[in-house]
């Protein structure tokens, strides 16, 4: 899993029939002080996430696990939404 | 799943037979405001996808999910169009 | 396999509830003289492991294998902890 | 998918049982306008690809079922050769 | 697959139950010239090699089937010793 934010929300209506109904969130990974990295990607919504939190996201086959839908064409879900980070201190 | 933009179209006369019939199109990986990033990969078009368009793209074993042959080599599929995208500002 | 580190400890409320109960460490990756490279993921612990202990990681589909719940929509997952590591010298 | 160029052979007398006959070409990929990028894979030919010829390959899971024996532990296969690109000017 | 060069083992007394008995073998990804590439990864040895030698080993959910425990949460083995590269020059 990765830490990510939800930065947007991508609209298609034209799309596969698994993935009608669906919130595909436009997520971009963040490092352990919270800035972002990396590229964003479009993770499909299964907790009720919203743009501008903190959460955990899966990628590749084990995404669509979380979905409905589990057979959809889906390689990228949010699965959690991040409470707190405990880290090492420096 | 990725955002990208159709930039070309591959042709294959010789190819494993699960792919005959399929549109090949060279998408390339886009970021929020648009601009391509990263590096172009080769999708079979499920939802009438054209150069030029937005799309959304799936890789990995799910992306075969998509076709009309879902045993077929597949690691990349477009499954959507973008309408637009909703973002967070700045 | 990764050799990683682990740095943190994620704390989700409201997860996949395939996902509750376990135990979401922030895991980033070292190379062979123990520095941190790369970017921190988010592993399931597997196997009893803590903050700043070296470990042994998977990521993909057969990560939720070495879980209880081996189909969750798990992605990474610490399946061992490193004792030492033998190595080219030079 | 991946386009990429086959830039060599390797030959490995010691394999897995199920790679045995197989041919395993190095292929690095491509850009639009053919020039080498990335790193090389091994990728087992399934098309009768050769040394210099343009082609698309699969990685992950989906490449062994481009295999004979689809059982077996590859990652990378190449299953069709480019005839040509179409593509976007400028 | 991928061209790789042993440089290490890793000991692990702790692990996955389905990982005890094998080797875990340090490896680096390398280039056409044999030269170290990219960040060294831990594979399952299934093949016989040993510290120094090249080596083709894969990733992802493929690479468990190489091993007598296809079953086992591995992402990565080695499923060839490499006798010899033939290429293209320059």
């Amino acid at each position: 899993m990765q830490m990510g934010k939800v930065i947007g929300l991508a609209i298609a209506t034209r799309k596969d029939e698994r993935l009608v109904g669906t919130k595909l969130l436009i997520t971009q990974p963040i490092s352990m002080d919270g800035s972002l990295i990396g590229q964003p990607i479009i993770a499909v919504d299964t907790v009720g996430a919203g743009i501008g939190e903190l959460v955990i996201f899966v990628t590749g086959s084990v995404a669509a696990r979380a979905m409905s839908k589990p057979e959809a064409p889906c390689d990228a879900a949010i699965v959690g939404i991040i409470d707190s980070i405990e880290g090492l201190s420096g």
